[in-house]
């Protein structure tokens, strides 16, 4: 999407992954494996990933080269759980309590002091894998030895996001934040705008403290009209991906913008502005006529296989007002998830 | 644009033509040279102009395999001008005066029925090519013999556009139309909504008679009030370009679902919404940063070397009225063309 989004701007992109088929590497100009990272960072004036996880040869490499954005201090703190949560609580962002234990018996023990608390491995979690909801006295199991990060449960009112862009000199650009519906931790379907709860202050200390360049999407759990922060993606985020439609402009180009310095704007909503995604499910010609049918929709089919629970598309809704958003993003839903109903 | 706008319903592109470097070429999934047009159309599930003026051979074996939307009919009375007007007029669409000329000799004689007048030549004509503004009296040189169309000068008002779609089991969907500025017979910015003058009525009129499916963009001359047709376009038009940012749907992607039997969106605005052409100019890194800074652009740079008065971008801009669109285009005009100010 950030490929599209860039081509306006006669912008060239190389790809680099371990997939030529995958879907940014069939749109790019040009195609690296893994292996050719110098290569490619060499060819490329500047280096931004769209996924934490990606070979670190490639990101220490490109930084020691002064093209990437943004810089591994932010992108390292999401390779394992702890280390963001002990960031986050460093710089005074206030976070569940939570404990880092150091094998799953620790876990287990630790767990025990919160009534109700979340399990989650410190490493490889991602879209709700690696997490285990606990009461007390439960005895789940886990997976193996390795660091956890030990949660009190938030019985949170709702989750919400925010998209926030910071420029090389540090300005700091925010677009309206989302109500967030999530389903064993991935994003169903979002909104906005939603109030602020806080979460534009703290969205601020945390880009400034990490001299973050670029967009950023933070999770919050909303809980008696106070935030506090879930985690943060050091990247576009899904919760972002409205603003493909009925915005000023996208979170990917204000991406774009931000690492190539180029003139930002103020983000606005033109419209009531969510999304639906589509996971695990294939989108065939009837499942794609009948989502098109509801009024507002946009389709986007990111032409990927359906696994389980992945992520194959998003729908984006427009309406004049949130009730009527609501409303056309639970029919898209009950067209996507007729079980569900 | 169109491909640009099908890759989020993860549609296929093969593009034929006699450039594989045109920008289309370049993101198509396949390209074809004309010479291989049978193969193009075998392996290909429909087919679409985006201009007038291709060849021949592809529309008709196209049409004869039932893949072409709009129809030859349609695209043929646009290779030449007096025809068009002839057509127009015989189904009852209101035009300016005019008379058909068979040599120059003729189109010279004709315009001195009008005391200013408009000389065409029948083919070839676009965006200002093959036009002579006459007075009662002047004797221009013109292009040598051949069809002319000799039309009376309107000293109108203003000119306005509306991009209207037409499905395949005849449904009609209307975007807002536009104020278009002209300059020297191009498009130089324009801005919608602006008032319908009738244009809606005649558009259903010269869709219907044409059995027409798909986009169309259809220039009128508002005079007192009253709309009389310009020209139409058989296919996505330059004036319906602001509907890239700030509308429910693009216009390409009504024209994508008109043909492919897609859902189709009464489409709406969710801005004042306009764009402005970038006209012959390089598209350097100060220019783009220059019109970047303007709150409310989008940039959309095709990559096209810049000959004389050709079009290698446009401007889109957002506003939350049509005077601050306006204020916001003429600041954009004043950049890209600092001579003119």
């Amino acid at each position: 999407m950030m490929i599209l989004e860039g081509r306006k701007l006669n912008i060239e992109f190389n790809v680099i992954g371990s997939d030529p088929q995958a879907p940014a590497s069939r749109i790019a100009d040009k195609f690296y494996h893994n292996k050719d990272y110098k290569e490619f960072v060499d060819n490329c004036d500047i280096i931004t990933p769209e996924f934490e996880h990606v070979d670190r040869r490639i990101l220490e490499y490109a930084e020691k080269q002064g093209k990437l954005y943004p810089n591994t201090k932010s992108l390292d703190l999401k390779l394992e759980r702890h280390r963001e949560k002990i960031y986050l609580s460093d710089i005074g962002i206030p976070v569940a309590d939570f404990y880092v234990a150091e094998d799953a018996a620790s876990a287990l023990t630790f767990s025990e002091k919160f009534e109700e608390s979340i399990i989650k491995t410190s490493k490889g979690g991602y879209d709700g894998k690696g997490q285990f909801h606990k009461k007390k006295g439960d005895n789940p199991e886990l997976p193996g030895d390795q660091f956890y990060v030990v949660e009190k449960f938030i019985p949170f009112d709702f989750e919400a996001s925010i998209i926030v862009a910071r420029t090389k000199d540090g300005r700091i650009f925010f677009n309206q934040p989302s109500y967030n519906y999530n389903q064993d931790g991935i994003l169903l379907y979002n909104y906005a705008p939603c109030d602020d709860y806080g979460m534009r202050e703290k969205a601020s200390v945390l880009v400034e403290k990490l001299d973050y360049v670029g967009v950023m999407g933070i999770e919050f759990f909303i809980k008696d009209g106070k935030s506090i922060v879930n985690e943060f993606a050091p990247r576009v985020h899904n919760s972002g991906h409205h603003t493909l439609s009925g915005s000023t402009i996208s979170q990917f180009e204000q991406h774009i913008r931000c690492v190539l310095d180029l003139p930002m704007h103020v983000p606005g909503l033109l419209a009531h502005s969510g999304i639906i995604n589509i996971l695990g499910r294939e989108i065939n010609d009837s499942l794609a006529v009948r989502i098109l049918s509801i009024p507002g929709t946009l389709l986007y089919n990111y032409g990927k296989k359906p696994l389980p629970r992945r992520k194959v598309g998003h729908v984006n809704v427009t309406a004049s007002s949130n009730e009527e958003l609501l409303r056309r993003l639970l029919e898209v839903k009950r067209i996507i998830y007729p079980e569900e109903v």
